[in-house]
């Protein structure tokens, strides 16, 4: 894409009204626009993020059965009425409405209710077992304050799976199959290195939930890193027979803050009673189907990838998020002729390109606005790198560029 | 996919209360599911549907020059006062909610404004414009009644485009781009044939604006048709002087009812000036933008194609957004290691495939499932077809069948 078609522009000033690094970075650089404080437009460049997001997500939950759907946004009270999470008095951030003839209406915070109600229409047999519906939706939660960005906004993308399995044993084998599908996804968004599968507090029906935490200083939560076996203890389960029971020796724990970044939760019948969701198993005995959820919240792990991986200068996308996979900058209004045909050149190779064909700035500028957008990849195209037989490569994270000649700069890139 | 993995089952029975057939069908078919009047969660079978709605019409919007983005459902007071939007006085089916503060936000109901007070951060020079954002949302309409099921809903799923540009003809180029664009919609989605571009109100800045309306009658509007030049004529602007202007004899129309599948129009500067969203031009002298606003409703637009092209046996998908191309049958259990091979050999040659897997079913419910799921092109295996040398094939929309090898099928499926 030119940078001349994309109607988004940097700024040098942080926003006065943003603490969070995220959101500070993301307004300059043009990927958001705030609303209100804690509610966010997504603008073109954050909007190719989400969706790289969405498609490895997409791919991991489909790859352990996950099938998509789209429950809506407005909620009626009778449903969430069954598990007593209707009132004010239970859930202090239902953001509700009402409709014309009166009847009070809430907005999602949460699916658990939605999909139970909707899947004891389907299930009546073991047969119908197991089933993992997910999906992706703006979720709206009425925080009282909200200051850290996207990281938690009153309004927000995430994605939601349900297991609905016909025991806990079943369930066991989805919920292992569910952490190593989060693993992968964080892998795959590049912060594979910060995250942590952290015991947390469980529930009714488990001892444990599993959350997945990043580590960072802009991070709600306290973890106990063991980084030997790879896996962290929060601090609200941080106790001696805990520590016991995982085998853990206190002295190897590293204290952190870090980001909640998704969580994997084992349910039980806790959702499933309230709605009479039940099945006859194979002696004809009606048994309460055994649920899990599993939350990944888009805009959250985008702004994490901000805080974690970026820099004085910007913002540094890992490629497999990054809205283009490089930044072809053309340096003097004299090389655009040449600067356009390699702009075609790597769009033929399939590579995704950033353009900037902005006439009248200076270098400083440019690579100014190279680094706060964070491409990974940057190309100059200048009357140096010209002399000198091709274009001039850097990565964002390095300090380190060459001279390439066109050639070997797709081949590099496409490898 | 296997049928015995979908979680949603059939229904014989219309459900009592919805009166239109587009709801009536969706629902015993499985493929959405009612929360409420007007308010439906979408299942895996009708997200499949949405999901190849959504991808034509971003196909189209990009080659138009559309770049995506994605705007907040919440919306601040501030930014509709602008437009005199807010008051519930003015715009009647507001949704509207309270922040812990007591701040009043709402849900959209529309765009307009949304986008002009995002783009006013961006736009200063005529060398920024023009630029044609646009986004697919929910949007929330407290309607009074809801009776049309997934056509107009109190929350719905809808795709809204906005341009910008420098003047009116400027303007103009691209409006007669999103005409085609809008038209070939409607023919990749299958309702060419019943789709007319039909001259509606316009407003302070254009006598016209064009709505594509779909012939049906479920449709709430009355369009008179010329069917020799394809347009039609919306009743609110039947006049002689509109007829005299547009050079249509009122002796050739036909009066028809037709559900609004579309629409765009010229805005002028009605939702810039109020935002100061102007631009200076070559000569340095600051102008108003000339908008424009193009939207079409995926939810709408997928219950118009029930609407249109069911019949008495159920749905009847076109095969650009029908959920898989291919339903294969296997009727007897006997023939289900046969079947087994030819749903591999399909996938093997990435035809989508929905593959009826069920045991114990007789031939008659699984033909009445099909009938009414609505797959293009139907396959059957059973022991009469394997005794012919191969398996039977239907088209949803013929009564005719034949038998075929699996490599002739296959030849013909990939044509």
């Amino acid at each position: 894409m030119r940078q001349t078609q994309l109607f988004t522009k940097t700024s040098k000033d942080n926003p006065a009204d943003e603490l969070a690094k995220n959101a500070q970075l993301l307004i300059r650089a043009g990927y958001i626009h705030k609303e209100m404080a804690g509610v966010y437009s997504i603008l073109p460049l954050g909007y190719r993020v989400m969706e790289k997001i969405i498609g490895i997500v997409k791919e991991e939950m489909n790859a352990i059965g996950g099938i998509q759907m789209k429950t809506s946004a407005l909620q009626s009270k009778d449903v969430w009425e069954k598990t007593n999470r209707w009132s004010d008095d239970v859930v202090d951030n239902w953001f509700k409405t009402t409709l014309k003839n009166g009847t009070e209406v809430g907005l999602s915070f949460t699916n658990e209710e939605a999909y139970s109600n909707i899947v004891k229409n389907f299930v009546s047999s073991y047969k119908d077992l197991p089933l993992y519906p997910y999906d992706f939706k703006t979720i709206f939660r009425n925080e009282t304050r909200s200051k850290s960005g996207i990281m938690r906004g009153r309004e927000f993308y995430w994605k939601a799976l349900y297991s609905f399995s016909a025991d806990e044993a079943e369930h066991n084998v989805f919920y292992e199959k569910a952490k190593e599908a989060y693993t992968n996804v964080y892998r795959r968004v590049g912060l594979g290195d910060f995250t942590y599968m952290t015991f947390a507090s469980g529930g009714t029906f488990s001892k444990y939930s599993h959350e997945f935490q990043t580590v960072s200083e802009a991070g709600e939560d306290l973890i106990y890193i063991d980084e030997a076996k790879n896996i962290a203890i929060n601090k609200e389960v941080l106790t001696d027979e805990v520590l016991a029971e995982l085998g853990i020796d206190r002295a190897t724990l590293v204290e952190k803050k870090a980001i909640e970044v998704g969580n994997i939760f084992s349910l039980g019948s806790k959702f499933s009673e309230p709605f009479d969701l039940t099945y006859k198993n194979a002696e004809g005995t009606d048994v309460p189907v055994f649920m899990g959820s599993y939350g990944i919240g888009v805009t959250r792990l985008m702004g994490t990838i901000v805080e974690v991986l970026s820099d004085e200068k910007g913002i540094v996308w890992p490629e497999s998020v990054a809205p283009f996979k490089v930044h072809l900058v053309a340096l003097g209004d004299t090389v655009f002729e040449k600067a356009e045909v390699i702009y075609s050149e790597l769009l033929k190779h399939n590579i995704e390109v950033l353009f900037d064909d902005r006439v009248g700035l200076s270098a400083g500028e440019k690579f100014a606005d190279s680094d706060l957008l964070g491409m990974p990849h940057r190309i100059v195209v200048s009357e140096r790198s010209l002399a000198q037989g091709g274009v001039e490569y850097k990565k964002r994270d390095s300090s380190e560029s060459t001279v390439l000649s066109t050639e070997a700069l797709i081949t590099m890139l496409n490898a």
